[in-house]
This record gives structure tokens, C-alpha cells and sequence, in this order.
């Protein structure tokens, strides 16, 4: 018998639909091992409905303007290309928080309402491994109900960049046209990552942002020469990332963002490179809840806890050398003896 | 019965004790598993004799001229302070190769027949993970034969940086005066972990020399300003990494290079944070291990080997969601039934 919301999900109408991806989105979320087996078996069932919608990556540091541009764009999206628009974020701060300020409904206003939009805040607690599988999951409900563009936002902190740019087809870092920004996002790893960068609020200060539009151009140059795969300066045939200012409060730019994001996706459709992306995205994915479900099972396994708090402090103290410690807990925890360590 | 080895490491004569360090150095290298109950007996027994030598980190792209600095510094520390110096290092392309060209002691002609010099090159085989092991616990071996300052050189490709400035008491960056050649360190996470980086030929283009310094000093402080928690630049009570030019070749600037290294060896002496960086470095490296044999029991087992190509297929091919693959596999390992998937 197949999953009770999958018919709605698939089928129902506008205001049923939409409930259906609240409740699946929800049962996906929750932690209790019968709703992740439902969750795993809906899944499944949803997998052959998804993979059309483009999956559009959005970085960018607190105070860049996401949120007004992810409004601009969407509405554009919907106005001017009848495109439906789902909104989800990775906010890993949200752990800490019990909340999350990503996705509020309130700051995106007009989107929000909008029948042919959806918008869901970051899911809340857990590792950010954990966070990103669910929205990771949550993308693809949002696929499979026929959404035509699926946002991923997230602030520019911690490892979230790379966890969306690991779902996502295109991934766009937000930058200010300050000197300095670009070294920040280069230092982190998220400058190498992005397939397109946006320096908003250019209507601020044009000339900063062309300097900033030049500078970053040739640091991107410089990083590409050996770096992302899927990038290519020398050749030209494979995708060069773009640099381009807009100002998302003005709503200026977005047509040439949204010109860009054809590109690539055309680009990358034709040549290969965006299946090839995905599938290298979904076995990277599971090696990574893989090992972090071996670190769970290895931290609660009852030997390893009853010996581990003695050995950390050995190993702390030099007294046991690291390598020893790790094959006396390892051992520990498959039931062999351990070594002798004395 | 302590070690039949430990008894020459600690107290044997010039010649017994340089035999008796190869030999243990070849045993810890060994993955035959009663080699490894016995390396990890006469590690334990080591480890009190461990610790007083300094252990300074050299990294650099291929053709900076390590060899030729680490000669010229290494003949300064014995001749010009009475110092024993050990000189190992971590190449991983000694992986594919089957056999290192780093360390190799032909390129140190003075250094590698001096009488107070220990050179070992790389260990080849295995993961990285499993050659820098092997390299820590051969540095614990020179420090307990008295040796004051271990050097571990390693190539500028891969994670090997890294997992040098992860055992090292200090870690220090050769670069050639090269525009663009500090962007790239900076990419790769390098230059923010440099406590000291070092221009090296700074005779062929003094002026380029100049300035390559002072754009990195400038790079650095952008970068430091939210970095490295060795290094605050902020504040200037902790350590401000420094940028020094010398030439190698013509032994200019390795007096000031030991002058900063001695430096930063007495205030992070004083202010504790040496014994907290070796600390740390002993943890992270314990959970580093665990991490890699975890993945290794688990790659071994022979219900995930069953189940695996089917499902590493499903994922790629988008049948199955990875995270369903991923607790599929767990389950698997663990001895327990796999959710339905279908």
C-alpha cells in the first residue's frame, strides 16, 4: 500500500498539495525510528517524481540582502516565468537556538503569500549534518509536488556552505562590494565553491562594486587555474564563474542574474556535467550520514564509553600515545581484548 | 620485560642508538599485527621520554627550495647551538610512487652524514592519515633518543599540510616571491595556519621579495581577524604570525628565522599555549584514527560488501535517497534487519 500522502503530494489540488508538503516535509523531520521508516518508504516512493526542478544554492554573509534578493527573484521567477519557487534554508545556528531566524516568513513578504511559492524555515536541532538531510529530503518532496526551482539559503557561517553547495545544481555566493569580503570567502573555502558570484547593493557605491566585480574576477582566475572540477579558466569549455553586481532592494540585475543561472544550467545540461554532479552529490551524501552514523553508534556503544573518559585523559596527558589509544577503543568496541597498554 | 630496543634508544652509545631508532622506526612502520602489539608496548614506554624537543612543521610547494633551507638550517642548529636535529617527513604521492624522493638523503649532503643529523624519508604506503601516523610516532622515537629539534617537511599538494601543522609545535610556510602564490596557500587553508611564513630567494628579486612580504603580512591580518585561535591579531598578547624573507642558497635570514622560531617557542611556552596545542593535537589525532578504522571495519564487513554495489548504484542512479542507502548499511553492519526499501 503506498504512503498515504503521496497521492496529495503528487495529484491534489493547490491547497491540498501544499499540506501534504508540510506533513511529509515534518515526518521527514522527526527523529522517532517508525515516522524515519514511513519517512524512508515515502521517499522512495517520491524518488521517480523529482530531479526536474533546477537547485539553486544562496551564501552570503548576514547584512548582504539575501532575503530581499530571494523575494526579487522569486517574484520574477513567478511574474515572468510562471515557474513555481520553493524557499528552504540551512541555518546551523538554528542547533543552538531552537529556532531559526532563516526562512521567516515575515522577511520575505510578499513571496510568502504567494500561491505559487513555498517557504520553509531551517530545520532545528541536531548536527549540521543531520539539519542539511533533512532539508537535503525536504527538496525533494518539494520536487516531486511539482515546484519548479528549489532555493537553498544559508548564512555564511560554519560548514553550511559546503553542505549546500553538496544539493544543489548552482551555487551563488552573495558578497558586498567591500575590500576584504572576498579574502574572507576565499580563506573559508566558500569563494572556490561558487559557480557565480553577486555583489549586491551596488546602487550604493557603483565604482566599489566594479573594483569589487575586478578584484574578485581575478582572484577567482588565480583559484581556478587548479581547483573545482567543475570549473575550467584555461580550456573555456567547461563553466567559468561569473561576477556580476545587482541591487537586489532596487531590483536591478535580477533579469541578468536569471540569464546567468540559464546558462549555466543549459551549459551544464548539455555537456554531462550536471547529471554527473548529482550523482557525485547523492554517494557523497551517503558516505557522509554513513560516517556520522559509525561516530554515533561508536560513541554509545557502552565499552567504548566505559573506557574512553580514562584514555582521553591519557592521551591529553602524553601518557598513551594516540595511535594506541584509538586501537584499544576500536578493539573495545568490536569485543576483542584490548592490547596490552601498560 | 620492558622493550629490547628501548634500553639502546634511551641509553645506548652514537651508533647503537642511530641502529637501535631505525629499527624501531621500521617495526612502528609494520602493519603485521604482532609488529603493531609491539610498537605500540615500546611507544608506551617512550612516551615519558617524550616531549622536550621542539617540533617545527615545514611546508612548500615543490622548487621553493626546502632542501636547501632545512640543510642550511639544520648545519646552523648543530654547529651554531649545539642541537641534534631529526628531519622527517610526509609525502603522499610516496603512496602511488611506492617510495619517497622526500627525505631523501642525497639532497641534504652535509646534513645527512653529519653525525648529530637523523634523516628519515616519508613512509610509503597506506592512506595519509596512516604515513603521518607512522611519522608522529617516529618523531616520539627521536625525541626519546635525545634528538632537541624534530623537523617534519612535507610537499605543498593534498592534506598533508594539514596533518603536519596537526604535530608540529610550530608550522612554517616556504613561498617563492611569486604573485599569486600566496592566494593559493590562502585557498587551501595553508596560509591560515602558518605561525611564520617564510620568503624564500629573496637574493634573485629583492624588490619582488619586498613585496610579496608586505602583501602577505597584509593578507594575513584580514584573515587572522576571525582565524586561528593560536593567533590573534588583534589583541597582540598572543602570537602574531610573521612574514620573514631569506635565501636559502646563500644562508641569509636563517638567524632570524631561528630568532622567531625561538620566539614563539618561549611565549607560547609562557603562556601555556604549547602544552595546550600538544594536547589538543593528541586528542584530534586519537579521534582522526578512530575515524579511519571505523571507516575500515565498516568498508571490511561483509554484509555492507554484500549490499553495497547494488545500493552505491540505486543512489546514483537516484532510486534510493542516500540517506536511506546510509541507514540501510548501518543496519546491515550492525546485525540488524535493513528497512524495506521498496
Amino acid at each position: 500500500m503506498p504512503h498515504p500522502l503521496l497521492d496529495p503530494l503528487l495529484r491534489g489540488s493547490a491547497p491540498v498539495r501544499r499540506r501534504a508538503m508540510a506533513k511529509a516535509i515534518t515526518l521527514l523531520e522527526s527523529t522517532r525510528a517508525d515516522h524515519r521508516a514511513q519517512g524512508d518508504e515515502l521517499l522512495t516512493a517520491l524518488l521517480p517524481h523529482t530531479g526536474r526542478a533546477l537547485r539553486l544554492g544562496i551564501s552570503g554573509v548576514p547584512g548582504v540582502g539575501k532575503s530581499t534578493f530571494i523575494e526579487a527573484l522569486g517574484l520574477h521567477l513567478i511574474r515572468a516565468h510562471g515557474l513555481k519557487v520553493a524557499v528552504l534554508a540551512i541555518d546551523p545556528s538554528s542547533t543552538v537556538s531552537g529556532g531559526s531566524i532563516l526562512g521567516d516568513k515575515t522577511r520575505m513578504e510578499q513571496l510568502s503569500v504567494h500561491e505559487h511559492a513555498y517557504i520553509r524555515p531551517s530545520p532545528s536541532g541536531g548536527t549540521l549534518g543531520g539539519v542539511a538531510e533533512k532539508t537535503r529530503e525536504a527538496m525533494l518532496v518539494c520536487e516531486a509536488a511539482g515546484y519548479d526551482v528549489v532555493i537553498v539559503e544559508t548564512v555564511g557561517v560554519g560548514q553550511s556552505e559546503t553542505a549546500v553547495h553538496g544539493m544543489t545544481d548552482m551555487f551563488c555566493v552573495l558578497q558586498l562590494p567591500n575590500a576584504g569580503d572576498d579574502l574572507q570567502a576565499i580563506k573559508k573555502g566558500v569563494m572556490e565553491l561558487a559557480d557565480l558570484v553577486v555583489i549586491n547593493k551596488a546602487d550604493i557605491d557603483p565604482h566599489a562594486a566594479m573594483r569589487a566585480q575586478a578584484q574578485i574576477t581575478s582572484s577567482l582566475r588565480l583559484l581556478m587555474l587548479h581547483g573545482n572540477p567543475d570549473h575550467d579558466w584555461k580550456a573555456g569549455i567547461v563553466w567559468r564563474p561569473k561576477v556580476i553586481t545587482i541591487s537586489a532592494l532596487q531590483s536591478q540585475g535580477v533579469d541578468e542574474f536569471w540569464a546567468a543561472v540559464s546558462e549555466f544550467r543549459a551549459q551544464q545540461t548539455a555537456n554531462g556535467r550536471l547529471a554527473l554532479r548529482r550523482e557525485r552529490q547523492a554517494l557523497a551524501w551517503m558516505w557522509e550520514r554513513i560516517d556520522a552514523g559509525l561516530k554515533t553508534a561508536f560513541r554509545q556503544h557502552p565499552q567504548v564509553q566505559a573506557l574512553l573518559p580514562q584514555l582521553q585523559h591519557d592521551v591529553a596527558a602524553g601518557r598513551i600515545a594516540a595511535g594506541t589509544a584509538a586501537r584499544n577503543l576500536l578493539a573495545a568496541q568490536a569485543g576483542q581484548a584490548p592490547a596490552a597498554i601498560n
